[in-house]
Parts: C-alpha cells; structure tokens; sequence
C-alpha cells in the first residue's frame, strides 16, 4: 500500500517571502509549483524546480488564476477558452525549467479557486483535463477526491491521482465540508490522523453526518507553513510507516 | 541567394488590438510572437500560433521586459539572473502552445529594450544566448546585425540570423542611427528598397556618414501596422524576386 | 426637460489605444473616465481629463474590477470590503487629476461586470453607493435605471442618476435583457431612437414582452466606438431637440 | 531641538505579508505607505492609514515604480510626464483613504529606485517636486539630505525634511556610499547610535574617508523588519531623549 505527500510550493513573489518549501521538501514526494499567475514568479520557480530536484521531490504544475492580489482564491468568470490557454501556458512555462534542470514533470494540480471550480463545473473539469492532456498525455491531473475532476481526468484518458485532506471533514457525496460551515475543520492532531489512515488504508471515511463513505486516497495535502505543520506531517509520516503504507510519488 | 521576412505579432492583450496580423502573415516568412510579458496574452498566442501555422509561416518567441504599459520599450534594471529566468518563462509558455499545434519553435527574438540592451552590454547578450541555448540548442538566436548579441549566440554556439532594416540608417560601427538624432529614419521608399536590397545582395550598407561596411542580412525586419506597411512589404518582395533573392525562413 | 449624455472614456493602456475620445467628447455631457485597474492607466486618465475639461465635459470615475485583460467584464469574487476599497483607491486616484486640472468630479459609474453584479446583488449595491458617499456626498451615483444600486444610493443619501440604453431591450422588471437572448440588441436606428425618445419624455418603455413599464431615464449610454456610433449620437442629439429635450449634463 | 522618525508601511499585498507595521508604529511619528504600484494594495493601504491614526503617525504617501515583483527597486527608465503622473495617481489614491479618515496627508517620500534617482536626475527630481507641489504645497517632501530632491522641493517651494540613515556610511559629497562598497554598513549599534546622534544635535557626520562635513537630519529612516530592528529603535529612541532632542513629526 503506497501514498503521495503533496504540497503547495514556489508561491512567493519578487520580495514576498511566503511558505516554508526548504523545511517542507524533505517530507513531501510531490510539489504543486505556483506558475506565476496567483502566486510565484520565474525566478521563484527556477529555484523550486532546483529545490525539488535536489530533495528527490517530483515536480507538478500548479496553475491558478490570474489574481496575485487575491492568491488566485477567488472565483472569476473566465471562458472555457480562457481557462485551456490559461493552463497551457503556466504549465507550459514551469515545464521549460523542469526540461532545462533535466527533471520530469509529473502531475498537474488546479490551484484555488480554480480546483475548487472543477469540483462541480463538468465544463471547467473537462477543459482542464484536455488541457493537460494536450500537454502530455503521461501526465497525472490532481483533484479532489469524488470530484468531477477527477471523472473529467479518466474520461480524457489521463492518469488521476485522488487528493485527501487530514483535518477538513466531508459531505456524504465525497464533497469537503464548506470553511463557512461549523465542524468544517478537525481541530484534533489525533483525529485528522486516524482519519487520513482510514482514508488511505480502508479507502473510506466518516463524513459530518456520521455515515461511512468510500473514497479514494492516492495523495494526501500537504501544509507547509503553520505553526506546528512541519511536526504533523511527520506525524502523518511515521504513523503511515506504522501502518506499512509506503510514501511514494505518483507513478512511483 | 535569400533571406527571411520577420515581423513581431501577436502583440494585441485582451480587448485591446494592435496591428495587423491576418493582412502581414501571407507576407512574411518568421512571426516574432510576443509571450505576455510587454504584449500578448495566452489567448492572442494561442491564436497567433495557429494563424502562423495556417500561412506556413515560422515561429518564433519574442520575449521582452515584464512592462504592459510601456510595451517592454522601457529600459529596466534586471539582473541577470532575473533575465536569464524571464527569457525561460517566457519561450517556455509559447513552446507549449507550439507543441500543442505541431509547430516547431524556430527562433527566438528579443523585444524591444531588452533587444537594444542585448546590443551593447556584453554580459545581457550573453545571458540571453545562454538561455536560448539551455532551452533548444537548435534554435536560431535573431538578433541586430554586428550586434553582441550575434557575437554572444555564436559563441555560445547557437545558429545567429542578422536582422537588418530597410528604413534605418546605420553608424560607421554596424550599429542603428538613434531615433533622436536627424536623418535616422529613411523615409523615401525607393532609398529604404535600395538600401536592403543592397544590404542582402552585397553584405554592404552605406552609413550615415558616407562610407560603404560589411553587413550581414539574415532576416529583414518587417512592420505590419502604419499606413503604408503593408505596400511596403509588397513592395520589397518583387524587388527582391527582381533580384533572384528567395524569401524563405531561417533554416528554410 | 432633460437628459444627460454618458460615455466611457480613457480606456486605452499604454501602447494600446481604445475608443474614440476626442470625436465623441463634443457630443456628450459625461465622461466615465476608466481608473487604470480594469482599462486606463495614469496616462490615459491625465489625458483624458484635460479633454473633457477642453471640452466642458464632466467628469465621473468609472471604478473597475482589477482585470485589465478581461476588461472587468469577468465577475470577481470580491469581499465587499475588496470592493469598498477598490472603489476609494480608484475614485481617488482620478479626483487627483481633477483637483490639479481645476476639475470638478461629478459622478461615479462602475464599470462592466461590477456595475452589472450592483443591479442584482444588494450587498455589492450598498457598498459601492457607500464608498461613494464616504468619498463625497455630493457625487451622483449612476447606475442601470430601476437596479438595486440605484435604489442604494438614494437609501445612502446620494444623488443618483438612472442609466438607460437606446438599443437593448428590456425586461418586465426594468432589467436590460440578457445579451445571450435572441432580441436582447435592437437593431434598427429608428427603434432605438424612439426607445430612447419614450424613456427620456414619457418615462416609460415597451418591454421584450409587450408590456409598458416605468422607467427613469437620467442619463443616456453613448458608444463612441464602432463604426456608426457617431452618427447615432448625432442622431440622438437632434431628436431630442426636435421634442426640446435639453442635453445636460447631471445637476446641470 | 527635534526629530522625525519615518518608517516604509503598509507594503504587504494580498496574501503576501510583509514588516512588522504593528510594533513599530507606536515607535515612529511618520509612515510611509506604499500605494499599491511597487507593494501594498487598497486594503492594506486602508488598514495601515487607520492604524497610523490610531497610534497619532502622521501618514505620508510612498510612490513608487510600477514594478511589485522588484519592490520598486529596479530602475525604470520612464518619461518625466510618466513619472508626474504617476506620482499623482498613487498619492491621489492614498489622499482618498486619508480624507475619508480624517487623517491629514501630511509629506510625500518617493521610494526605492525613483528615491535614488531623484538623488542625482536634476529633472526627475524636479519632476517630483512639481507633482508633489501640484497635489499639494502644503506636503513635505521627504528626500536623501543633500540631494537634489531636496534642491528642488525647495525650488519649487515646498516644505522639505532631510532624511538620515543611522546605519549608512556618507560620501564626502553627502551622498550614501554604495551598497555595493566595502564598509557601507556601519554594522556596531553603538557606532550606528552616535553617528545618528551627532547628525541630529551637531549637524554633522563623518564621511568614509574620515572628513567631517555638514548634513542636514529633519527625519531618521527607521526599519521595522528584521532581527533587532525594534531594539534599535528603542536605543535611538531613548539616547535621543537623554540629549533633549523631541521625536516629533514633520512641521510637530
């Protein structure tokens, strides 16, 4: 049984300092690196790409959309046009300095509001998903698990990896509980790990309402910054270790 | 004999347009294609790239200065790092669209101030050959003829394409008249015709003041936009099938 | 009798011009003068307030989502706090050219997907007409004739001016049909003349179904671009002096 | 006897923090706030105009290139009337968030590369100066002591403050030394305190190359990032308070 660790990274900008990706690399096999439309820059994502590298992390792109001031979170109202070229290009630019550092580019995640979209917007997922899939078929799409992401991904032929979360609770149709909704959040170290080895290890999870639920745990999310994020991931690290669930990029 | 025709394009952003690259495509051999740092976006690449493709006209990446307002013409200090990275960032996004269309990427051609840098400072010429170099080793490098940054591509060992204009004139050093100085422009056609004309058939060009130098003529700088633009091309196109010159692109 | 005439102007970026300015300014008696986050930058707005003042044009803000390559007419999804604010940054930067040039400001309009989500949503309604009070309680406020924003501003305490369009239709409830509906543009001049001609004299207007609404009728939205929209104006102008309908700017 | 100590505020964007703006405004009598070109944005630039208020900081406006991935710090070569504009435009949107505060927009001090160039461009300073005062005449204009920002605010008639570094090394033509220079830091505390203490009672300091020459300190620049900043300023503060030297805004 074998799990991914992914993480947002490369998501400073110029003088903005944000994150924590030389302390979170070590402990992660996946990074989502910013593309420089909601977050990053190239000069960040020139260092990313050489960070992952030497940490042994594979690299995904991490698309968002263009809204530094909002971080990409929230929704605009952009054509399915748009969207597609909007992907090809930050994608495509994050590819030329893993190509240039001889590393592979392994996966694709939607960033933000734009993930969040491609839950329920069949439109949205498809575009994305055709968009990756033009960039290179052997690439993984990276979606909420349940998610019409994810559907959109194995529909245009991709390899999809399902995303889990260890402390955000779920609806009874797979669905994140809403951050407006009290109990959205599991407060509780312990709780959100067992939660994530059941995900990973039973393939189901309790939801809000007390049922259990089948869902699939191909990559876990990952937080860098945080006060304590660094010791939970370790945390989540050696309690999967206990569990004999290795810790392995996609496809690896 | 031959040389190629370029032409920067894909320069509209948005709601805005500018230029005139349906009417300049059947014209030219090379399109420059901006890449969303001075001018374009990933929607007007994505349709540049097509509409080049269409006409069998060449690719290639006009990367310039991260500066819309100032259509990247203004001079900034970046170092270069800083430059090496945007060169990167830039011709990687425009590659994908490229790839995505079964379109080589030919060239790369820098923009407007970066282009001007890259004449006289050594150490931006060179940082520009080397990023060129590092993301395709085949591409031709265009550059201002008797420039540096020919002299960085070659060294670097990239193939160069000298570009030349036909309504410039030259100082004694190869390099172009500035605009603020009287008589930099040529404004008669048949002296702007004779002058590349001469320029491609003879390797000569008679500086401004007075003496006849070597000059390379790869590529003929062509505009699509102003009144009489397009005539122009026309114009220098029978003048040089008058002259058994082909027009074909770099490499072509 | 009267009516004022409004048109958005200053819209150009940089290199990128846009619009008509200086052949339509003689024409109206409004100018909505674009605030450099959706079209427009500190240039443009130097500029175009002193030609509305060339011209005795008034002068309004015409405050914008920060999307200059979707023009601001992609809905964003911002805190009513985000907007709050990016109403005072952008009303206040153009109030400084007005101050200098010895120009009063007259009103605010926003723009495009804003100006369309104040009609519908009451919030973003209340908010823009309260940055716009807490600006200057003297500013008109415009917005779509019958909208919920038009309602805010007279609840905040503004003077408001309501906004009707010659060639769209309407709906039964005063709202502009839908551009995604068939019927939603009248095409005829001298359909939307009489339209216009009814809203202004007789207060009313003859809706997509038939019926005969209410309707205030303020202040006129003029195009200055597009290839007969001159002559429109122009149109425009005479029929309303025929039926003695002064054009005025508002308060004037 | 008096002094001012200004601090560079409000320049987080975003999701992006950055400084320590609520420890040191209690420590300082003059802001900067950044507006929203080379840091900050219109709801940073909001919050930090009320928490100057709040801690009784006068507010100064902090223009800059429009450059956020640089902070302001590359030069730019733009236009003298692009520069005009675009110190009204950014100071013109900080004035609305004062005005509707109630809080006097009290200097103006450009920042970064327009600060540095303003120190020895005759026109770029002069062009500062003009906006400044065109805004204004009643606004200090806060420059590098000896500089010719300071030369032509008083030219133009404004109120000027000389500013100091307490951490900087002096040319002998009062100019700082480069950065780029060996012993441009002054790096001892003790050191750094007196030359900040005799530059304000004795108006002097001791150049590089050991002469003494006269210098002007209406205002000290104060960091209120890194390490010890804060204690630094407490230091300055109290050894100010030992020779009688009042911490006072600017015309306080």
């Amino acid at each position: 049984m074998k799990v991914d660790l992914n993480c947002d990274l490369g998501e400073s900008f110029g003088n903005y300092q944000i994150g924590n990706d030389r302390a979170v690399l070590p402990l992660i096999t996946s990074a989502n690196v910013a593309c420089g439309f909601h977050a990053g820059d190239e000069n960040v994502m020139a260092e990313t790409v050489r960070l992952a590298k030497e940490n042994g992390v594979s690299v995904g792109a991490h698309p968002g959309f263009p809204d530094l001031q909002g971080f990409g979170r929230r929704n605009m109202d952009m054509s399915l046009t748009e969207i597609y070229n909007m992907v090809v290009y930050q994608v495509g630019a994050l590819k030329m300095f893993c190509d240039i550092n001889g590393v592979a580019l392994n996966h694709v995640k939607p960033h933000g509001a734009l993930y969040q979209m491609a839950v329920r917007d069949e439109d949205i997922a498809r575009t994305i998903a055709s968009a990756v899939y033009d960039i290179d078929p052997q690439l993984y799409l990276v979606g909420l698990s349940k998610s019409l992401l994810i559907d959109a991904g194995k529909a245009q032929g991709l390899k999809v990896a399902s995303e889990v979360f260890a402390d955000r609770r779920y609806e009874s149709d797979g669905q994140l509980v809403s951050r407006k909704k009290e109990g959205a959040i599991i407060e509780g170290t312990e709780e959100a790990i067992s939660q994530v080895i059941q995900m990973v290890t039973e393939g189901t999870v309790e939801t809000i309402s007390g049922e259990v639920i089948n869902i699939e745990a191909d990559t876990i999310c990952i937080h860098g910054d945080g006060a304590h994020a660094l010791e939970f991931v370790q945390e989540i690290r050696s309690r999967l270790a206990e569990v004999n669930v290795d810790i392995v990029t996609l496809g690896g």
